[in-house]
């Protein structure tokens, strides 16, 4: 198909791209083009596709729940066994929570430095709501809710169909980027291909708590980590499954929330229509705080929050509208958010009951009313929302509905003066949003050489998830740009979690393009 | 004191009553009044309590859960065991479901036959809440909540506290009648006493689950149930601790409603403000069906409600008020039901939120949009409320509310066509609630006999909570009176749930009276 054109093939993935350039053959980086490199690590990998999936399969297979630090510590010395063996220089840093894996590789005659981070700790799971156990990495070839059948890896022979997923913790959050950068680098030097930086890996191993010793790592090697570009690698791509570079993050708090009944269970025969029932009661708050479109009815709640810029706006304008395709992925019929596109609501707070318990239901119902219900919020704040100022205000706003308010256990005493008693677990102090500019000399360079490679880049301001930007942002002048490189579909911080290989082999290419030409001039 | 007059120490429990009568001797029952038949088992007892505890704690050592058949096979067994030794007529009765303990004590030239009913299944119990295992029954010193230490019940020499408390999953509910029936044969027969009436036990084995098979067990044994009075020892009795008698129970529905957000867990940052939040939905689903003060919101609810008779009402305002010491008890501040005291709230429909359950809180909190939350309903009903009827007008409620509802799970397809989606697993099939004449032979007997022990009698129109009444009065023309035994504080359905060993007492010393003088001219 000769007369195919770079822009007619723009919507296929990297990999599929770089089947029309064959004729590539090895030669010094130098004198090779973006896609010359991605093609010799196409070649590189087709060749090697079972060992990069087995080695993905065991990193995987490490349980990884940041709290348990046995685990951790297990996680990060399999990390620094990989790194050490292609040449890096590899320790841990640690300030008093998991471990963290410091990594990095000097070129000589560099004259710019590449900090790339990634983690490799996962959510808690609830192992019974898995299809196949979590740390038991299990390759489908299908996506499980499209019957997707189990696929024993070392039985393949030949290459391995793209569109194949494994499933895991972690497998989209976020661990395969420590397996593409050991095979990219394996497939560099196999081409005799240099790096054009020095490159430096942080590899968090506490991300989903929030990072809370990230700052004081950084505090404790001066210097380690300065960079001149810092690539977040975390985080789903854009639906589209076109490359994508993210300049923002939303940042976030989380809240328990607990009401009360009597001081004890009380059968709902004898006491129904007279004991406080904490679950209505916890309905009614709710139902005060947030309409059904997800607007958020606390006051001021929005009076900081940016504007989008007008390069912003039209960065959003230019994004492929996702809209139908999420509804049939997803079975929704009527999001909320009023009919405002996804790419902006995500600019915007969110208010997120994320989980909610209070007695048993089905089979473990029983008669009672409840002594509490709790329920978990997760709140998405923008850029200028300042988490103190928003724990205030949701605390003037529950008052205001007639709570009384404890920060611990409340006492008999306590449930028996007050109408109402509500106890607020504020969980970690939260972070705002962020956003980088888009027209610095770092963020053009990268936007310009990952055109050459993908020429309908997706230039997104600010993605809808959190990230320890903050730790950094507070810290050093380098620019931040997220490089995000899961399917979007990657269930991450749900069960059934899955990478789809693609997804892998397109990572591979970005890093091996941006190690070897980032640093030219 | 020899001035004290019955009416003065009406306050004071049967045991302590039955202090002030220290001179009868047993003699026959034809020539012994209540009293006297009441003292003696009081002086056979007191030298007894040991053992009887003892026999308690190992008939609560057996698990009940009615779903669990082997072990109700081992709780009928050991429970057959007990009436066999005392020279009842035992056997099983089963049609499906757990087993039904059956037993009879013939009286020659009784002409009247007493049927009393007890249950010996329990609620499910999660484990992690109790402060002792549930089935390893426990003797406190004093309430739990009030600080209350183990004894070692083999320890105790000479009399036990009779506020002491065996905590156990069924020491309130309801078990404790069978102990109190063996040994107070045991009392009976060691003073002389007979029996005045023909004796019938059923000891049910699944009425936590609604006893689905109670019909099918009377209508297989025809005649075998006959009785001139039913007994019902089931419930709590009065907060106040005066003796009860209770002429009325409320029926119920159980309905578990889950809501739907999309079809897999979604990443709440990049889908917060746009995927539908099912704990929203149920939140708003909720306070549409009920307000804050307990009151049903739903069209027609309360057309059907039967008002209270006169009687009836002049029956409660003849209560003690028990308002201000439940809410110290129970450290409530403000009640639901907008003031209306307890005893006629119980007279109402309940709309009780149960449990909730969908995703994670505290340390299992994930920042995902769930797939669903179910919350689970049971609905008291009163008498004329058909369960049928009741089911209808709250699905045009919540088809009001804009839902589609499925009784299955739904398929994508269902949530992608429709704005909102609804399960509702309408869990059996409810029972309206009964009341029973005061005015008939038989319940004027009782309330006089009765009154000969504990002249402040309370005499309720209807409990709040529910019992498998309509088995047999939709059967049988027999006369059902609820006779509550336990405790008003056992935590019944609960965790902690208990037993006051005064109750213990009391119920046998009620058991001896009533099977020594009912059935005397």
């Amino acid at each position: 198909m000769p007369s195919r054109t770079l822009a007619a093939t723009a919507s296929l993935s990297i990999g599929t791209l770089l089947l029309l350039f064959t004729t590539a053959q090895p030669v010094l980086a130098q004198a090779m083009s973006t896609l010359e490199i991605a093609e010799a690590i196409h070649e590189y990998r087709v060749e090697r596709e079972q060992r990069i999936v087995q080695d993905f399969a065991e990193l995987l297979s490490f349980p990884n729940v940041a709290t348990n630090l046995d685990d951790m510590d297990a996680n990060a010395e399999h990390i620094m066994g990989l790194l050490d063996e292609r040449g890096f220089s590899t320790r841990v840093l640690q300030a008093g929570g998991a471990p963290y894996v410091y990594a990095e590789m000097m070129t000589p005659g560099a004259e710019e430095t590449l900090l790339i981070y990634a983690h490799f700790d996962g959510q808690p799971v609830q192992v019974e709501n898995w299809a196949y156990p979590p740390f038991q990495p299990t390759l489908l070839d299908a996506p499980l809710q499209d019957g997707g059948q189990a696929i024993d890896i070392a039985s393949v022979t030949g290459a391995f169909d793209p569109e194949w997923r494994i499933y895991a913790r972690s497998a989209g959050d976020d661990k395969m980027p420590v397996i593409a950068m050991i095979h990219v680098i394996d497939a560099l030097r196999a081409n005799g291909i240099g790096l054009s930086v020095n490159l430096k890996l942080l590899l968090d191993g506490e991300e989903e708590r929030g990072s809370p010793t990230l700052g004081q790592v950084i505090d404790d090697n001066p210097g380690l980590l300065d960079a001149d570009l810092l690539l977040f690698c975390d985080g789903p791509m854009h639906q589209s499954r076109r490359a994508q570079l993210v300049f923002g993050v939303r940042g976030g708090r989380t809240l328990d929330i607990t009401t009360y009944g009597a001081n004890r269970p009380l059968h709902s025969g004898h006491y129904g229509n007279w004991a406080p029932n904490p679950i209505m009661q916890m309905a009614y708050l709710l139902t005060s705080m947030r309409d059904e479109t997800g607007r958020i009815l606390i006051d001021g709640y929005y009076d900081n929050v940016a504007t989008l810029s007008e390069s912003e706006r039209a960065a959003i304008a230019a994004m492929p509208s996702i809209e139908e395709q999420l509804k049939d992925e997803l079975a929704v019929h009527t999001p909320e958010g009023a009919g405002t596109r996804i790419e902006e609501l995500v600019t915007l707070p969110a208010f997120n009951a994320r989980g909610i318990a209070g007695g048993g239901v089905g089979n473990q119902g029983r008669n009672i009313i409840l002594t509490e219900t709790t329920v978990s919020l997760n709140l998405r704040l923008v850029p200028n929302q300042q988490p103190d100022r928003i724990r205030r205000i949701i605390e003037e706003h529950i008052e205001g509905e007639g709570y009384y308010i404890v920060h611990e256990d409340p006492t008999d005493e306590i449930l028996r003066n007050h109408a109402k008693v509500v106890k607020l677990d504020w969980r970690g102090g939260g972070s705002s949003g962020l956003r980088t500019s888009m027209d610095g000399e770092m963020a053009q360079r990268l936007i310009a050489l990952m055109q050459e490679m993908t020429p309908d880049l997706i230039l997104t301001p600010t993605m809808g998830g959190g990230l320890p930007l903050n730790a950094f942002a507070d810290r050093m002048e380098t620019p931040i740009i997220v490089l995000p490189l899961a399917n979007h579909d990657n269930n991450q911080h749900g069960e059934n979690e899955n990478l789809r290989l693609q997804n892998l082999w397109d990572a591979m290419a970005v890093y091996g393009v941006v190690l070897a030409r980032f640093g030219q001039p």
